[in-house]
């Protein structure tokens, strides 16, 4: 159950270096290593194409219609942070746009996920501000009622703990318990040093039939081929 | 109520210096300068980013699948007009494609707003002839039912009066009553002139929560700060 | 009603020469010279803008969550096909990534249309595989479960036998029958020949209401211009 | 352009009796005697099912999560009218329960029409109180941040101006113009008048094909018989 | 590919005997017998709960906003018909209402399944007309454009021979190939007959894990029991 | 992250005489209750209108496509208790049909709560077990992947742990933590007990304006009434 009208000031972020070696893995890459969980709703999508970060989160959960809480999430901000913004309702307003990015990047966020409407897109992507989001929108918000920052929340579908870290690139927004960044970045590293050879065995022709001697389970699941 | 089978041919078109300058400001600002309201629902997007356009509105009634009143809009583009095409029914065909943009260019639009389909985006893209759509479709129309030209109508929950000012970038598109362009320029203007000082203070780390004296009335809603 | 279970090895692919030719026109004009038809539906999007190519489908049936049929169609793609994937349910998962389109290249696909998810959009970006789905996706899946490879099928909407001719781009996704693809690219050229002549005249000011002679049939129905 | 913080205490309401005329005939045909407009979008249901009423406009705009301006308006209805509430932006909390609903029903109101979340649904069912809505939410909203009570304004696509009539039922919400409800209630009548002997024609095996004389436009048109 | 502008009035029917066999079992079931086949997609939903039938098919390709070939399709229907009517394009107008149930209902119609809107549901609920319908939806149509009848086509992603039986309940709508008919009824007949008994003992307390044998998978699988 | 493959047996419920005061309040005031917090999305509709339950949860987390988890929780479902199932991807399957709702129904539960689809509506609705789901589909699924029982999930945007209370009806789902179930009746009660008088007043013509003191806050924020 959600506190209202709570910030947490301590929290505890992932492992830095931890999270760096993550940084260099794709959103799909960390989720298969982490067993195919962790994943945000694929509506979650990048404002503009080929960015890739990992960070913290910084979480925030809003009302509908106003943005205040991203106001106090700000001060809360570390270098390296990304902010994790929920709503307690479906709502495409646009909470963000180019004055909240200036403050969040003087304050060393490296991006921002939120399940809602984002605006002033032209001037974020000139920023280099990464953003994925729900929704563009040029719908402004008000600050009259409270939600709280740092607390557990739900993004896109994702549990979200303050400290968690974040992965997100052009296929979607990835969590990862922060107790979990160096397992989970072993595990990747390990799915990816097989990934260059499978690569380099497919482009010669090497069909996954064969690699990944699919022949005798499809023939026991009974598949026919026929001319 | 819609009058089907009409084509007005004087309208009132906002004053062309008026919306020269709200051509300078984006989306966001014009909708902020007129108290966050007229804008259009956030399903319509730009075919392609990085284009902001202002101009009047000369307006179009389609009906499903038969984009013929848009040939007859043609004939009433003035230079630097935007058409804006709504359907008396909810229907993705692509009802304007890259002939059409050629015919509204010659007659001097400055692009199209359309709560509908729209195809040949690659064409139409190389062209740089900006459509905002709420879908890209192939699928062509007949030539068989009428429509309207320049009547009020609503297009993606905005109400458009011929002669409108439109300002459309990749935030979306917001409509301004042709008798208030002035006041709303004057509005985005004062308003932009603000956001220069605060981006500056925001940029150099000041916090909004300081910069805007929200911490006060933060409090005073019950905000509490744990550790 | 699919099989299921089934690899059909040898189809008969559409005249190589005359897809050549339909590869050269856009999906908006195959589908204009076949009378209107054979449109996929509009939420098949490509994963990048600007591609426009043209093949003989290799079609493949999946089960939700489950991309083995993947594998296995990867053996009968030949070079220039494009590969059709359906899903017997609505499922959004990341079927396919980077490793399959290195294996799909090395066989010579030209591309696929697949109504689910696809995931490693950056990478397949990069190497310029292009992909027209319904979402992106990271989200893996098993492979335990039979679908079927080369059987008739329905892809967003538009059924698709073995061996039809496919032309994709950014306007989206028509199916021409194989037995057509003759008969189809000649109407399509007879078009074209038409666009050029039409685009200049529009281009110098001519209105389609006069090169089309609409007025007296708009009159007819009652069109009635005021001012 | 939306007046935000307004109140407008003195509205012309369509005359009752035509009103009371237009009640008797469904939204199906109250839109067809219109010439086809005049509908708001489809995503608008009612909560239960069988009812059909008719009255006048009180118009209600709402800022996203905040319903102050419902308990506003709940003083400026009169007996017979309908509620028609629009929302700044998509937002699908539940904005009205069964205490309005009782307030709304001891001032005499015919009904609700709201774009936007309902609850209490179960109750409101049992009072037999009509609401049609874009969503069931249980979410609840504050009262913090003004709209304004009987302005023009933008329903589910639909113009509204206080004191149109309005109907509804099973097919949805037609908003008729208030100086034309007498045209329009005669228009619908003739048109039902029509419908019972076209009705008892078809009851008796008589085709459309023949009643409506179809059969020559059809061949005119290409249509060709085959067997 | 579909053909436009055609009417074939001779179709094998799916044998009428089978089809009978067939009514009594659910579309869930149907679609068991298939091999998980066949089903049109969920977003086809009754107009009102409760009704279960069976029948051949007439096929009808409708236009967008036009439903001239309903009209058409009227002088094809044999007793205990099912209509399939999809359009050429996406579009909820309301195509149907209570008119044409009258007449197709004189003719024999057992129902409507039809890839677009609906209205006057109200009435067509009293008379008990069954349709599975995308939506509903109030907006009339004109009869201006040519579709076709008794042609294959594909209604909501399933493919439609006409004389198909089509099964439709609660759970949706499913497709028999004509000529398979009798052995999926038997197949059906197959798996109820199972199902009965199945019931009796999960009614009793025995768990699916137990019935099926399933605990011996699951464990191989890796399944584990924590406290 | 979720735990794969896992299964947890013993779970602590929700207070019983607790959760079963939680019953008689319906889901907004559990939710406002609570501090307007709680509730799944509003995409999770009732299979049949009203119903009321509360329950512990039992909590299943499915692979798309693929039931065999809901066999799996059968065991662990105690007298009272709520299955809540969500799904590791988007996927709309019939994963739940009237076999298993007779086996949940003999071990005791209350009803099931997906994040999916659900088929065999009618015999659940004539059973009178109750659903609530994202969608209804005929389409069955296969046993061949592991979830997990009794992890903390996240259902329809909301976080689940095993042994929460949950509170469905037509208005939606709402989710109480197990610590806070009593503390959450009380407030429920607590709430109800004004809503009586709250009521009363309204029926007898109050104002909410005035019951509320709403006038001086009203217009101490501007609002004007104007004739």
């Amino acid at each position: 159950m959600y506190q209202i009208g709570i910030v947490k000031r301590k929290i505890v972020r992932a492992d830095r270096a931890a999270v760096d070696r993550l940084a260099s893995f794709g959103v799909a890459t960390v989720h298969e290593a982490m067993g195919r969980v962790g994943l945000m709703k694929p509506y979650m999508r990048p404002i503009y194409p080929g960015v890739q970060i990992a960070g913290s989160a910084v979480t925030v959960l809003l009302q509908p219609g106003d943005n205040w809480m991203l106001h106090v999430a700000a001060e809360q901000i570390r270098e390296g942070d990304i902010v994790i913004a929920a709503c307690t309702a479906e709502n495409d307003d646009g909470f963000f746009g180019d004055l909240l990015a200036t403050s969040y990047r003087a304050r060393g966020a490296a991006g921002l996920v939120i399940e809602a409407g984002v605006r002033d897109v032209k001037v974020l992507t000139e920023m280099r501000f990464p953003v994925w989001s729900k929704a563009v929108s040029a719908k402004g918000t008000v600050k009259a009622t409270l939600g709280s920052v740092n607390i557990p929340l739900v993004c896109a579908g994702a549990l979200v703990h303050p400290g968690d870290a974040i992965v997100a690139d052009d296929d979607g927004v990835v969590v990862v318990p922060a107790a979990l960044v160096g397992k989970v970045a072993d595990a990747a590293a390990a799915r990816e040093a097989n990934e260059g050879e499978k690569r380099a065995k497919l482009a010669s022709g090497v069909l996954g039939l064969d690699m990944y001697k699919m022949r005798e389970p499809l023939e026991r699941a009974g598949l026919k081929y026929i001319d």
